[in-house]
């Protein structure tokens, strides 16, 4: 039985900040749902392009060369190979799309385990 | 200067149904927002899954074998090759995401021109 993913549902079944959970798959992407609070560490995907959707909340995206701030409703993507950090003011929820198996930190050993939600 | 892409702005630029406006791009996919009003044609795409994502309104998305159900805040993805059908119950909103150049009808002789908003 085929069914709709609803992102709030998704994201009522955790707490865990910076824990991105998979809700279902597109074209070789995850597409994840997380809850965000504080700051991330500055980090680039060598091989994809960061999807970032804001669901709640107020999300800057801090960038060498400047920031990009998002509300509910706001999207970004950052491309491929550019440094990021991610700051999240309050507790800030959103929809992501990486290809697969991409590490959350830009690197593996220090990121966090996907799973399915 | 970087910006967010608030999707409400972006759909408040336009009227016209079935036919997407793209917003960004992704991994060579396109970011589209689109309003939808009554019966989409039956149809599907070869090469890429389709990605839907709900603004407002309620959206049905028929299958051969069955239906998926579509409120403001849910997504859902066709995989590639699957015949579909969206009906839209009065004005929707939607986000949506397809490999870039993808005709919307899954026939280019048949599909709507896909510009920037």
């Amino acid at each position: 039985m085929s069914q709709a993913v609803n992102l709030a549902q998704k994201l009522d079944l955790f707490s865990q900040h910076w824990s991105p959970k998979i809700v279902s798959q597109f074209n070789g992407h995850d597409i994840m749902v997380a809850k965000l609070e504080g700051e991330f560490t500055w980090h680039h995907h060598d091989d994809t392009d960061d999807f970032f959707f804001v669901v709640s909340g107020h999300l800057t995206i801090e960038l060498e060369d400047g920031r990009v701030d998002l509300g509910p409703g706001e999207l970004y993507v950052i491309p491929k190979g550019v440094r990021h950090r991610p700051v999240a003011h309050g507790e800030v929820h959103v929809m992501l799309i990486e290809k697969a198996g991409t590490p959350n930190t830009g690197d593996a050993a220090t990121a966090a385990e996907k799973n399915w939600i």
